[in-house]
């Protein structure tokens, strides 16, 4: 299956015409169709000042080229209606928008091998560019878990937590994908040119802006919308109080996508962000990769054991008999009276208490009576 | 006003008598009373195994000299129907048993100046023994906040957790209140002895166990539902999965208290515990001291800000001139259509935009083209 040229084509040119998450242009294609919207622009003559604009820099653009020469450079454009179109990203365009940012894209611009259309239960982990190395390497470990489990990672190309996302996920053996900020032809930052690289040929490098598109700040809003709709749920690992990452958990609650945050300490400023995430309640506090795909698998998949500390033989005693097996010394034996008031109870019943405990072998009777035997000690 | 001297001297008997939070004992005090259930096991003549358990117990025993013996090393015996007694605890008559624990305390033995009847904003800070530095560090700090606002401070007087708990709370010029499982004339451990003494002298050491009585394990966890009760809320700073702080969120959480837990590192053991409760929902996030007096105060007291990144100059301006602003180079100077290219914007836009943004200082005019100003690199 695949969307008709035309549309394709319509959807190219707008790519270069329009910001990435517009939400305004969103809503009109939304209404009348992106290949209305496109033909309207290239074709009616009355001369708005927006419609000079959006001729002046259609001008020498020529949408099949584009596409030609992006694919010259290994690039895909996925659009709705073809069979790799990831639907998930659809639930955009019934959500209002966040500081001017929202709407379906329209197209995502791909770079690798992995299909975006079997994303269904993958995981981002997000968070600072300013990670401490405890942050790194939760959020490594979480990702080879959520990787190796067979869910593709998602995250951006920055420094930080994203970094620790895709190195985890690859450690893990499993797919990780790359949304960026500037076009997915180029490499941002470039010190990932290695990572991103990798992620071209292993996984995939998406982004909604067109090739050669820089990365601004803008971009950065609008994309965080597309890694939070592309995935089942968000995992926030280190974010301080004015992070970018907050604005991917942000669009996490939109779009009703499960929300988790990690937990650091409480001195930790990059923490302060995803705690108060946590106290709001928005978001679910996870500890692993396994509390993660808890989260955001399937009802009755995924279903972890409550963690619980190691039964003691002496869990397996009566209170009474607890009791007593307190009041016996571990080194110097003691006679039974003396077991009886330091357990404060009478010696009528501590004395049959300790035979019970001999025979279970907790307790041991020496020449200078009653001490723990090594049972009792573990 | 003071409770009857025959109700005292009967709860004294009692004490004697039995093990401290006999869920069993507690249920028939509160049904027919402490003088009715001392007087019967008293003189009852006919020769179950329990009264003559109880009668053997007793020879030797005189309540009134206890009494005395008690107020010559400054310990109190206080009873429901004092003016001191905190009846809060009376919460405890109402909740069902924990491993056979509950029901409210005959008395508590009180050792130094604080009155219990004062302790209603209370809060325990509880934790582990072996409480990691971060944890003792923010046992301290919240404990320090907490005490500084009026509110007692109540912990146990182990090492760890309690420890740092009380050190806070001293540090931070509050009350401090340390219940024992021994008997509040004695020192456990001893390492803790100077601590102990400077409660005694400055706050209050409490007990449920009788004078002398020796630091049991039932009794710990008896000790635990004391805490929790006579506290409005209760901090578990760290706990492991298997940790006594865990039977004293426990109780907490029967008695209807605020239950809050501090997070810390997810690959730290001591507070996974904590972890497992914030998780549950059973316990509230808290990263400070003023977040624990917001969650224990009363409605509108103690209302915390959400704390917010610090406003940056761009945030007054308009979306699209952050856009062009974003693409403004740092250092060498651009041409206004390098600008629009790299903001993916029509010449027309980016012309008048950039002068907004001179006016408003975020960019100058050099020889070479537009660059940032001082005030845009905040």
């Amino acid at each position: 299956m695949s969307a008709p040229e035309a549309e394709r084509l319509a959807r190219v040119g707008l790519s270069l015409l329009t910001e990435p998450g517009d939400a305004q242009v969103a809503a009109v294609i939304a209404d009348v169709g992106a290949q209305v919207l496109y033909d309207d622009v290239l074709t009616r003559q009355e001369g708005s000042e927006v419609r000079q604009d959006a001729r002046s820099r259609l001008e020498g653009c020529d949408p099949a080229r584009q596409l030609e020469q992006a694919a010259r450079v290994g690039l895909r454009f996925v659009v709705p209606g073809d069979a790799e179109w990831p639907t998930q990203l659809d639930d955009l365009a019934h959500t209002a928008p966040l500081q001017q940012r929202g709407g379906a894209p329209l197209g995502l611009w791909v770079r690798g091998p992995q299909r975006l259309d079997g994303l269904g239960s993958s995981v981002a982990v997000v968070g600072s560019r300013s990670a401490t190395t405890y942050g790194g390497s939760a959020a490594a470990q979480i990702a080879a878990v959520v990787a190796r489990s067979g869910s593709p990672v998602i995250s951006g190309a920055a420094y930080g937590i994203d970094q620790a996302a895709h190195r985890g996920a690859l450690g893990g053996g499993g797919t990780t994908i790359a949304v960026l900020a500037c076009g997915a032809d180029r490499v941002y930052p470039q010190a990932h040119r290695e990572l991103i690289e990798h992620l071209g040929r292993e996984g995939a490098v998406v982004s909604e802006s067109p090739p050669g598109g820089a990365p601004t700040r803008v971009r950065f809003l609008s994309r965080n919308r597309i890694i939070a709709a592309l995935s089942a749920g968000t995992v926030v690992v280190e974010a301080a109080v004015r992070s970018g990452a907050l604005n991917t958990a942000n669009w996490a609650i939109r779009l009703n996508r499960h929300l988790m945050g990690v937990p650091g300490p409480i001195t930790s400023a990059p923490s302060q962000g995803v705690h108060q995430l946590l106290r709001s309640g928005a978001a679910t506090l996870v500890t692993s990769g396994q509390e993660v795909l808890e989260v955001v698998a399937p009802v009755g998949e995924h279903v972890l054991e409550e963690p619980r500390g190691r039964e003691r033989a002496r869990d397996r005693l009566s209170m009474r008999d607890q009791q007593v097996l307190d009041a016996v010394p571990v080194t110097r034996g003691a006679g039974a009276d003396s077991i009886a008031r330091t357990a404060g109870m009478a010696l009528l019943k501590v004395g049959p208490a300790l035979d019970r405990l001999r025979v279970g072998g907790y307790v041991e009777r020496g020449e200078d009576g009653w001490r723990l035997a090594a049972l009792a000690q573990e």
